[in-house]
């Protein structure tokens, strides 16, 4: 606390009444002044970095989310390989990001191709007990805060890779891929908008990531499913799809009310601000936003499966719900209530339309993974454009195939290269038995199971 | 930031000093002064949001809390559909709250009848970006978080009722209650006590909603036990009950957990500010005396269980923490640590008398919501004379009466005309093979099932 | 609000150049001191308690992570029992150190011997609406909330002994021996260091609790599981140790996760404070860092087992992450991210090489909880050296020392008087037949059970 000079012009700015009455006034106006100078910067430091340690908290949570949902969507007998997958990829991916990503991600001057290919290295958090000039100067918010909030979601995107290639992948290939997405592939695409490189120049705009987070996880996803194939027995022939039924949907529903939960960090979070009146009020709408589009995800999927099937459908519930967080993503502060309720309804639908158009072409996606983060991801991405006056349908449209043709081909491509090296899939008895068996040794429930 | 009049005397008050002083002054007593200036109004505005925002998201939690637990006490053929009416209700609280539940019970000026019945209107959060005065003049706090924290009590009313009427109700005609619930009936008899109504004028004391929130619940719960009858196989011939166990207990033990966690942002929240340090230290208060009043409870049951029966029962010392907790939500706040364990404890003795009693009367609620939220809820409401002096023993019957007598009334004519028009329970044959199966044809457990 | 003398001169120091510029000053030089003078005491008061209400909420979540992790790794015969141990010893020991815990641990200047025992009495709470001159000169935090986050500290002492004790204990000993630990043995050591006796003076440096929790709690365990003895055929004739698998996989996933999350409260509101950029600024490093040490752990011991056994072991990846937490507790401040990455990998080193160690030793513990907390706890302590200049390895010793005996001398008389009076161990046909049925009568997973 001292005299050095202030970065931020603006909060200079709003004090200058203060000072200019306080020269020759009367008292009623000086203390007005100095009532609305508001939020000194270090105050609105700590907002902003308090903003970031929350967010981080609840976002590091949708690891659970995401490792309940799926493991209680796929069969008892591999449910123990589900959850070393999902604790070993998050755990490799906190180091990956901290050795290279986040500093790919967001390289400052530090670009090997401007806009496209920020420089790797390992990240340093801020000295201990930096007074304010010294951390607070440059920054709006701690960096160890901002990293510990970025790590966050970069691990999201492969979290939502292990569930769509269950059942049938091997271990180890599975967390070098992990390695590889979230140290460079997610970083890299992540650098071109968030980072301040050449999709943020062309003006595309998602808010919290339905393109950069959803939609990329949905893409590595997605490849991999095709290059790995369907579980046996899951296609039959004559164009037969064998339903593989969730060994313990109550797992996998409190995973969807857990990624409920974090997504108030995930989406409230990337405001990246609530040190000032506006910027807190912005959170709390995104807050309520998120919410409806939630909701209104997982109404649209209970009403149209009951429509089309005659019967509601648990699972696509809850993937109608996380259809509805991943479209209000991009989008989840300027739409009104009634805007948010409608864009999540229709993440819903898309949920109950795709995911039997994916087993039409034969993609064995086992929690769903590809109809809720990368198709409701698209039409999140589109949807800004109904709410947000700046975003234009080409730079969503750039922003959309960009992404998605980055992260398809770099995807495929290390998955081929491990699949061609280290194999990727287990063999059919150690498949038919289970991956618990014979790769783990170690059965989730020894108790109950049938087999 | 900027000139305009302070809406808020007090904080402009506060300030009065400083400029007293800087007019002609020691320098010490200026910087004491200015140091003692506290509190702006805009970072009030910003603490008192924040408190919103994380109360929200915690009470959010609890419909996990409540799900989890319902889904632990029911039987394994019928986990499905505890699963989906929780996400379900929970999702079109969300839409009915927004649609008219909000407005209806916050009108301010807007009354029907003045003090009874509020205006129905759509909820508009405030505008994206506006700044302090725009959005704070008025309002201590963002509208958008309030509505997102009101939201979830709201949704918690509906989870109340989910457990008590399982296992026999068909999932439409619940959910089609929830909507009114939600929408109507709970926002019209909220309206009196917190939307400023004729309760409020009465003097009646509900800090966090002990009657308003748990025993509205509880209410429309006992209505719809009483209109749906018991589970078949409940009661025998010569007044013998059939103890039906859940089949998850884990999930159940893990869902008051969650519940408790929630209840921190439930209670806490409910100090509705902590913009000043007499507003946090107050939320800090609620916040052990929450946690005491929880532990109480689990131990009163946990003793009195071992008393009554030779062994202590889980499931009653889950109930007993619960029931600690509705017991000390119409007071958190004034209450010592001692008196808050004493009322908590109580709360859990209720819960072992009358779960028994329950059953005596064949009234058969599955998870023991009404001795829980109800018995306990009347408890607390009463509790409120031992340490709020402003309480009125007469005032407080009259809105447990009040709030009484509307619930069973409104809750009944809807359930009557639900079961006269759509029909509100399974037939037999679905019952005994399970909702699962038959209403849903998707099983929570495939592969552990006996049946 | 108002006039009274500042306590903190520091804060005061702050405002100076306000004053001494607004006698005779230009314009922007004022503008400059206004807005720098950053962060006044009542804002610093309410960012402080704030962090111990979040802290002590994620803290208090701690308690359902144990519960998940405990009751997954028993057998399904013994989930109940564990279950209500958990929710038992949480909320006994919520009363204990209310009760006189609190005061013993933080007793001020009321010691019985100086530096050693402090006087017990009952905690009081501020009082209701007190301004902050009142409640706040003195202090830097509302005692509630501080009051509010140490107690969940106390609680997690006691849970790390439930599990390593489970599935032989009887539930009233067990409960005796918590209620005993947490009014008493923990606040007395937690006191030398945290309630600043003498093991502050030696300079023992300990920041959130490497020790003077988890190692605290390994020892009260270790010491449990000599005296009642290794559960029925755990150990062979020859050497032999028969593996004896948990329950369910999936919850003691969830169990850690919980915990994972509950651990950014334990170490961030460690920090004590966030009224300042620096402060802030600091729990974010410890967020960082504890996750860093948290997915360290995890790598760590998914590696080792892969190499050891030939297959990575679920169970160790979990313990591996909770070794790595513990690890990075003593010190989560001053490392780098680097530094936290490898302190937290050999914890989960630890793990892997400590927990076979104990089955030759004959030591059953039934979810690890010795080499998790005792040894990764003994770990941490030390590792405080590498990075804290002020920590020398001698003070380390002196407390991992003196800590270790007094807790197992303590806990042993306290183990072996229950063992002699009420008796510890349930009898041979219980523990054959599974607490649930014969100590409770009932089964947590009534209709999945093999048996």
């Amino acid at each position: 606390m001292n005299l050095k000079r202030l970065s931020s012009l603006a909060a200079t700015a709003a004090l200058l009444p203060v000072v200019a009455l306080a020269q020759d006034a009367e008292v009623e106006e000086v203390v007005e002044a100095v009532a609305m100078a508001g939020v000194t910067p270090e105050v609105t430091f700590i907002f902003n970095t308090l903003l970031f340690i929350i967010g981080g908290f609840l976002v590091f949570f949708m690891a659970a989310g995401f490792c309940m949902l799926e493991a209680g969507l796929v069969r008892s007998k591999n449910t123990t390989m589900q959850l070393l997958k999902n604790i070993s990829l998050f755990s490799l991916a906190s180091i990956a990001y901290f050795a290279v990503g986040f500093l790919i991600m967001y390289p400052g001057d530090a670009w090997i191709i401007e806009g496209w290919l920020g420089m790797p290295a390992m990240t340093f958090l801020e000295p201990v007990g930096v007074s304010f000039e010294e951390v607070g100067d440059p920054e709006y918010a701690s960096v160890a805060s901002d990293f510990f909030f970025q790590l966050m979601f970069c691990a999201a995107t492969a979290s939502i890779v292990s569930g769509a290639v269950a059942e049938r992948i091997k271990l180890w290939p599975f967390l070098v891929f992990v390695i590889v997405l979230t140290g460079l592939i997610y970083p890299i695409q992540a650098s071109w908008s968030w980072g301040g490189g050449w999709l943020d120049a062309v003006g595309f705009s998602d808010f919290a990531g339905s393109s950069i987070v959803h939609s990329a996880g949905g893409w590595a996803a997605l490849t991999g499913i095709i290059i790995l194939g369907a579980r046996a027995g899951k296609y039959g022939p004559g164009g037969r799809v064998n339903p593989i039924p969730g060994s313990n949907l109550a797992l996998s529903t409190l995973g969807v009310f857990i990624l409920w939960l974090g997504w108030f960090g995930f989406n409230g979070g990337s405001e990246l601000a609530m040190g000032g009146a506006d910027a807190v009020a912005n959170v709390s709408r995104i807050m309520a936003n998120t919410n409806a589009a939630a909701a209104a995800g997982a109404v649209g999927a209970l009403i149209l499966s009951q429509i089309m099937y005659g019967k509601p459908d648990l699972t696509l519930v809850l993937n109608g719900a996380l259809a509805g967080l991943v479209a209000i993503t991009a989008e989840p502060l300027e739409p009104s209530l009634f805007l948010a309720t409608i864009i999540g309804a229709i993440g819903g639908v898309i949920v109950v339309l795709t995911v039997p158009l994916m087993d039409k072409l034969k993609l064995d996606d086992v929690v769903g993974a590809v109809p809720v983060h990368l198709f409701a991801g698209i039409w999140g991405t589109i949807a800004v454009i109904f709410s947000n006056s700046d975003a234009s349908l080409v730079a969503q449209l750039i922003g959309i195939v960009a992404i998605g043709a980055f992260m398809a081909i770099a995807s495929a491509i290390v998955w081929l290269i491990i699949k061609f090296t280290m194999g990727l899939r287990v063999d059919e008895e150690a498949e038919s038995a289970g991956l618990d068996k014979v790769e783990l040794g170690m059965e989730a429930y020894p108790e109950f199971s049938k087999s």
